[in-house]
């Protein structure tokens, strides 16, 4: 037995995100059923984290267990091949110990969420950013994300949904930069809570259109409370850009 | 009766390309139809150069005449709205004089030709690029394509559909560059003939995997014989990034 980690890069666009689900693609079941193809082993994988319907990844980090010996180049070769036509691509393929797990084992995680800020909608990233067609203030954005960096109970950032046992997070790198009509949103810590990252990036949106203040933006983490922070930007504009171990 | 100049931008892959064709969609018939939507006016769009199949745009250049006196804004507002849900944004109008025309008043083109040089193939950006799976040499590339640059008869890399009345044309730019994964080849001339840039670039791959040299390249643009160039590279990583005057 072979446990393999998995660097992975797939577009969210046709999935209900990673997880497993009962209606619809995801990731994980076109991984799952690639790995069946190729080694006819029923696997379970493994996440560093999930992501929603509609949020991409570069460097999603996951792992399985083999019983078949096989050299991690034709792990690699063996599953892109069977993930066609599904935009699900194997980048990087290692041999790891069996106590090694994606999301147990994981230091941290980063995100990259991209605003298209212009005021014509986007034609080649259509699904891949965010469209806002006023101008946003990226350097106001940024110094307001600074209030969020850190230890802090985000609750005001945090889905319903969320399962995790603690709302309290350490937000290492909130960045928020201009690229000609492109905003690009980088955030990284040891973990998020659900949604965290399009929460955050929603109530940013109201910095740079000159509706929030940084201390608005303060006041809002300082609550606790989900419905004083901003709305939750869509899932387009999201991508899961690395984890690290 | 006012002249409209637009730039826009569009996804290749679900059109025939940029000409109205019988069969199948075209980035024209998509603009012609939503001109019509919002001024009630059957109009014929005119572009700086046609666009094959699957190929993208980001910088395309065309115009139309509209009797129904209009604020350029608005012209481009009212365009994007009645061109959803198509993958066609215009980024920019412009009221010009009479006398301009996209196609024959153009002073030079400019494309960009992406390869994904990796092994893994594309899922983020696919039908984006070319997927070439082992190494290439982008200094050797751009070497040998400068041996095209200049002033030469192109018949080798000219498809056998070409309409233009002569092979011969400048180059003043054929730049290959690496970019992390990506391989970028920019073309800029006054005009191109059908399939040049694809056809150049088929080419200088055979020479980033050195099974032609730079004097190979020379040789088959002397030859005057498209069977002496290489393969036509496919649509996707082709963008016509920028139209002048």
């Amino acid at each position: 037995m072979q446990r393999w980690k998995l660097t992975v890069e797939y577009d969210g666009r046709p999935f209900q995100g990673w997880q497993l689900q009962p209606h619809g693609p995801s990731v994980q079941q076109c991984l799952e059923e690639a790995v069946l193809r190729f080694s006819g082993e029923t696997v379970r994988l493994h996440a560093s984290g999930r992501t929603d319907a509609g949020v991409h990844a570069r460097g999603q980090v996951c792992h399985f267990d083999l019983e078949k010996p096989m050299a991690a180049d034709k792990v690699r070769d063996a599953l892109n091949f069977h993930l066609r036509p599904n935009p699900v691509s194997v980048l990087a393929v290692e041999a790891v110990d069996g106590d090694f797990h994606a999301r147990l084992s994981c230091k941290g995680r980063a995100y990259l969420y991209r605003i298209l800020n212009r005021r014509a909608p986007p034609a080649l990233e259509a699904g891949r950013v965010w469209h806002v067609g006023h101008e946003l203030d990226a350097a106001a954005m940024h110094a307001a994300a600074q209030r969020l960096v850190g230890r802090h109970d985000f609750t005001s950032f945090r889905a319903s949904l969320c399962q995790a046992n603690s709302p309290v997070k350490t937000l290492d790198v909130l960045d928020v930069s201009r690229h000609g009509e492109e905003i690009h949103v980088v955030a990284r810590a040891r973990s998020f809570l659900h949604h965290q990252v399009r929460n955050m990036v929603g109530t940013l949106k109201l910095v740079g259109e000159g509706k929030w203040t940084a201390d608005d933006v303060a006041a809002a983490l300082a609550a606790r409370d989900r419905a004083k922070a901003g709305p939750t930007a869509p899932p387009d504009g999201l991508c899961f850009t690395e984890a690290w171990y």
